[in-house]
């Protein structure tokens, strides 16, 4: 097989399918979010089959128990699955808003209509749910996909390919809106990565190697997830009962996400109050401490290194340090941080309005859990990823981030004078 | 010298001056700006002084008269240059602009904060007074700068950053919140555009040849430019008069620009009435016709090929094409336009509907001249360049184009259920 050509040929279907998919009506999309999740009903006994073949191969490659995991497409994740499909369809059509029309002092009017971007590039790991979570937002906000996951995944997933080809088909739109690439050869990444003519924006869904690498090769603009370093400030001026429950609900709510912290910073003012409780709160739930050298003078913890302040743990552990105010925060913030989630615990306005301009990252909070750095939370509707980037989107991805914005002047034979 | 460790350095003081740049207030970056604006004024000998080594030594290396013209500082344009950064600091800031705010089901509110993009990286080619202009849409956003000149403009742009040094230190900010390269050497290029540590994005100012290098080199975003073949579609609904008005108003207002109306296009319906009208007014202006086989069996006019679909003239040349009704213009911009500005002329209302949708340019216009497509004209107050990319920024980029946002989460103590 030749992967250039085949990726080429992909890369033109989809360009030439995201035109009849921007052109389509709001009702044409949604029937073809509906027939899919139709098509993966009916399919069930179709996709455990073919998860089947990647778990029995799975296993033969001696994947964890983790890896596996993710892989299974049990008859609940198909569940999920239809409903996500459903709550898709459920959500306002973001194409063809217009804002800010004005009148400008020529005569002409000016405003700003809501565009699909045109072909989305999807690249991912292992669980195969992912292809119609990231196929349905993409269609919804009106653009074509090429979908690239994992090779471990890929009976799964072609099986999933075949249920939306058959949901776009019911609606009268191209089944080459959405392709799942069909080889399992590494190649045909570096293909999608370098079509600038074909792909307008690559997603890569999956861990920090994956997107580094991505991020490295491509030749196409990059909605980049990396990783989530958060943090949650004691203030000297917070309420000790918030600062608890928040720093609690922050660690231990989940391990596992990106938007858990993982640095605790106390002011040096009350540590000696708080550290204590703190200590004690997480003892209870088996958070293990790392703390700097202060830190270690109150309570007990295992002594943090400079490795400790960079570390995504996504884990039951927890690097904790004493600072000097909102300055010694901010300032180990903005070195540390992955500019992810930040959150601030205080009662006093002029630290927290400080802490909200000077903490560059894409989710900065007042005496909130970290935790609500979500598409979801924040009310996009769907999220399809988290972007540590400043350029396009930043910060949660719902709908929006899967379009742009064109110009639109209406005038009555207007020249310029 | 050492280029990669001179840039890098200079990388390095622009990522700390951001950070106060940033902070630094709505007053203290309108000081700055007014502040250099009287350094220019009052070092009117000094900048004629290094304008002239400039222009010396271009005759000695043989620069074209355009060239010479583009380079040269004269008296005139010290005072555009003042008069632009006082209109610059005259306009409202962007940054810290909170909207959006609104309180979720969980009880948090949420909110978008607008915040600089960081470290912004310009390079252009000869115009002296670009290192003003630029420098001062970057910092009034917010932002620190690396501006990297032509080899040919190199002394008048050392002259000009004295200055803007000299009206950073009066506001009391770091000077290296502006820096001009101060090496000819090209490879600088090649270390600024592959600093992602160091510089947030990339808005080169140039030719296409200059850009599309970049674009391709870069390990940054760019905010690209690329070339205008803008279109007038002239659809069978439409009033003659407004017809002739806007197409010669398109055409011939400026050859030179982007937003020039490159290909006329008109429906096949009402070509036999509307083109020898359109040939007596081009005629009359002396703009030379390439039409298709059509319009040549309507009225005189040179063979037009492909090439000429693709032309950007600049120039007063015209290509000319009869086309099948609004879809054969649509099909003819969407396959030949370079996404830039395409507008159509017709009084039916439903026509003008799909023209706007379907038609995929940064500007779409409805009976109104391309030459519209800026700026000042959409009331951004100013430009930085016309983005012809879908992600980030698209159609002119004003101050907006060199922000982003940040989630702003305001709460009582809330968490995460």
């Amino acid at each position: 097989m030749d992967i250039a050509a085949y990726m080429s040929e992909v890369g033109q279907q989809a360009r030439a399918a995201a035109t009849l998919v921007a052109r389509s009506t709001t009702a044409v999309r949604n029937k073809a979010l509906l027939a899919t999740a139709e098509a993966l009903d009916k399919a069930r006994d179709e996709l455990a089959e073919a998860n089947r073949k990647d778990l029995d191969q799975g296993r033969e490659n001696g994947l964890d128990a983790a890896m596996l995991d993710r892989l299974g497409l049990t008859s609940q994740r198909i569940d999920t699955m239809i409903e996500g499909l459903r709550q898709v369809a459920s959500l306002p059509d973001p194409i063809g808003e217009i804002t800010d029309m004005t009148y400008r002092p020529s005569g002409i009017q000016v405003g700003k209509m809501r565009v699909p971007l045109g072909v989305i590039g999807i690249i991912y790991e292992s669980r195969p749910n992912v292809t119609v979570e990231a196929a349905s937002l993409c269609l919804k906000s009106g653009n074509a996909t090429i979908l690239r996951g994992g090779s471990e995944s890929i009976h799964s997933n072609q099986a999933i390919a075949r249920c939306i080809a058959w949901g776009l088909a019911e609606a009268g739109l191209p089944e080459t809106a959405v392709q799942v690439v069909k080889t399992i050869d590494r190649a045909a990444v570096g293909e999608l990565i370098t079509m600038p003519k074909y792909v307008d924006v690559i997603v890569p869904r999956g861990g920090k190697g994956l997107i580094e690498r991505i991020s490295n090769d491509a030749r196409v603009p990059v909605i980049k997830h990396l990783d989530g370093v958060c943090h949650v400030y004691v203030d000297s001026h917070a309420d000790p009962e918030k600062a608890l429950r928040v720093a609690v609900n922050a660690k231990t709510h989940r391990y596992g996400t990106c938007n858990t912290m993982e640095t605790l910073l106390v002011d040096r003012e009350i540590a000696e109050d708080i550290l204590p409780l703190m200590a004690s709160a997480f003892a209870e739930k088996g958070v293990e401490l790392r703390g700097c050298e202060l830190t270690r003078a109150i309570i007990d913890a295992r002594e943090a290194t400079e490795l400790d302040w960079e570390a995504e743990y996504l884990a039951p552990i927890l690097a904790v340090r004493v600072v000097d105010g909102l300055d010694g925060a901010i300032e180990h913030i903005n070195r540390y941080s992955s500019q992810h989630t930040d959150s601030i615990i205080t009662e006093n306005y002029t630290r927290a309005r400080r802490f909200l301009t000077e903490v560059d990252s894409s989710s900065v909070m007042i005496n909130a859990s970290t935790r609500f750095a979500d598409g979801f939370e924040y009310g996009l509707g769907a999220e399809i990823g988290i972007s540590t980037d400043k350029i396009h989107a930043r910060g949660p991805v719902g709908l929006e981030g899967l379009t742009s914005q064109k110009y639109v002047v209406f005038g009555d034979g207007h020249i310029r004078a």
